[in-house]
């Protein structure tokens, strides 16, 4: 196990109808807020009615900005910022899912920043400061309501970039399952492979011995396959609502990468494509781990085995370890079929003329490697992409 | 799942050589604090120089208060808080175990306080500040390093209560797995009993559908009984004692029972033993944990069935239920005794004279149940002190 440092100040409120409380919340902040929201769909569910009921109850004062998109754009972030300098806005309350929280979490950070907020994603700058984000949650999926991360797409060029910093953890985070009962199958879908990507980006690990985290992930991951299929059949289950979108802020909020490093590469090779494409991340995801496996699992034959048998409980082949991987990659696949997700390429319509492309951008021309469990170069890339595909 | 709120500020530090930053983050709280501790181990074992020494290079001046001893006494806890209030101290730092960080969480609320701290812990008053603590740990065991409680003795009568409050979660705690090598086996395997019971009490719950928190709490059950016989022949290993010791956070620190009621009956039950005969609180749970469940498993058969089937390996019965679970108890007996712990009360020498005493007080005379998942009475409890004797 490595050294490390835990510190989660991530306030969880946690329940039916929570999100009446959110004013409670916010004026032990500020008086005087943003509220960040998507596509609107917060306005058909009755969401937006209760949060500003609640808001004015608590006597906070409010401007908006709605239409943060999936992949969030550079564009609105600096929209954001420009309305809290202009009307001295010191508190963002992002309402929607991941996409709507790391585009909270960037305008906090470029708000009290002199230079431009996209320094801070291509490592030009480092912030000393930021506003105070709180969060009502709708998708259990990107793990950011309880994560020190964020990641913005700048349209110029279509860069994806994450970037990460205790400044952002929110200051609290509501999460009632039931705002999940509206969501269409295919993002409930996508949100489940975020999720078990976190999971196994934690889990494939180059650190010996973390036993605790390994079992912890597993119990994570079981949890999600256990219950998606579930909501996909019953939309307003709650207990398997609850079940997952608990999950998706433990998958993600440190806890389960104590003392471990994490891998990533997966995450960094599907950044490109919905960079690109525009696809769902969740379905990006789901079409490059697979791919990364049969590519990597070869450099820790014992940890893969042992991820199969817990979490798909292949039964294991004492004999012949890799038939009991090869099985488990099966059981994946099939897996993210059963809750319509693609496994290739092909299936999101993803022709292979830019995979050259994608391999370059994904390492900067060649000049670094991704990959915390298994380095990989521009041709490794490359050729997981070339997996994909088929 | 019940609704909840989670919201754990604690700091965790953890790993090799961390004792050596504490001045770094004492003096982000203060430049004056009592240094509390126990018995004078910490002296032995150098980690008091390296303490002072920290302390001293970031400027800061304390006051000691030593001779913490198990089941910590009021009789300490009143005489830290006129030290504090003598010399204006406003930070309190415990260097040891679950025993040392109690009494500093007491002290840290009585400074503050007009009336006498023990108010607290019956119930009388309820604390509107504390001063902060901050902890290095020496004994994997209480979890009392990043929790909200607190239990102390008086002397006055033998009671041993227990209090809570988000006031005392410790500000940071200092975990580094090297300075448990040298603790005594039976103190080893008292710690890894109190681990165990902190996540049997959450687990044996009447709260339906809490299926992530069941996996979660397995996983660390089981990540405790594989490494405790490790560290037992291998003092210093230092991995099995990562695992030991972050472990034993992550059992108490109220994220394993988020959504869920826990039981905390054989606490309770434990407590009256520890009281009167001043057994280390794991061996009395060794004793009362295996005979509190052969008086409750009737409640909820399929929920004892799956924790000793994924917890203990018990070969499920499903013809006969009850048989994993008389397997399991023999099992878990098993490994307690292999540990070095009693399963009865004959073998810690305590005599069945006084079970009808310790049932009275541990119900208060009749008028109160114990007990979340099964509400125990005093006959209850009696019956359970008689299962313990054999």
């Amino acid at each position: 196990m490595e050294n490390f440092i835990f510190h989660n100040p991530t306030k969880i409120i946690f329940g039916r109808g929570m999100e009446n409380e959110v004013g409670k919340e916010v004026v032990k902040f500020s008086r005087k807020i943003l509220l960040h929201y998507g596509g609107g769909s917060i306005k058909q569910t009755g969401l937006y009615d209760r949060v500003v009921t609640s808001l004015k109850n608590a006597g906070v004062e409010f401007w908006e900005l709605g239409g943060v998109k999936p992949n969030p754009r550079l564009s609105l972030v600096r929209e954001g910022i420009r309305i809290c300098r202009e009307q001295g806005i010191d508190f963002i309350l992002a309402v929607g899912g991941g996409s709507t929280i790391d585009s909270a979490k960037a305008i906090a950070l470029g708000v009290p920043y002199q230079g431009d907020v996209w320094d801070f994603y291509t490592w030009k700058a480092e912030p000393q400061t930021a506003l105070p984000v709180g969060t009502i949650l709708t998708i259990p999926a990107a793990g950011s309501e309880s994560s020190p991360s964020s990641v913005i797409t700048n349209e110029d060029g279509w860069y994806k970039k994450g970037f990460g910093s205790d400044l952002i953890y929110p200051k609290f985070s509501i999460l009632n399952p039931e705002l999940a009962f509206t969501l269409p199958k295919y993002q409930v879908a996508c949100g489940a492979s975020d999720i078990m990507a976190h999971l196994m980006e934690r889990y494939f690990t180059p650190t010996a011995n973390v036993e605790l985290t390994d079992r912890l992930c597993e119990a994570t991951l079981k949890t999600i396959i256990n219950n998606v299929p579930t909501v996909l059949e019953e939309p307003d289950n709650y207990d398997a609502w609850a079940e997952i979108m608990w999950a998706g802020t433990v998958a993600h909020n440190e806890l389960l990468n104590t003392g471990r490093l994490g891998d990533w590469a997966s995450h960094q090779i599907e950044h490109e494509l919905s960079g690109i494409y525009d696809v769902a991340h969740g379905a990006g995801l789901a079409v490059i781990f697979p791919a990364w496996i049969k590519y990597n699992y070869h450099h820790n034959i014992p940890l893969f085995a042992q991820y199969f048998t817990r979490v798909w409980n292949v039964d294991h082949s004492f004999s012949n370890p890799e038939q009991t991987i090869l099985e488990g990659i099966k059981r994946l696949e099939a897996f993210y079929h059963r809750i319509g997700l693609p496994t290739t390429l092909a299936e999101i319509n993803i022709p292979a003329d830019r995979l050259e492309e994608m391999a370059d951008k994904c390492t900067d021309y060649g000049r670094y490697k991704v990959g915390g469990f298994v380095k990989l170069n521009r041709d490794d890339v490359l050729k997981i992409y070339q997996l994909a595909s088929k």
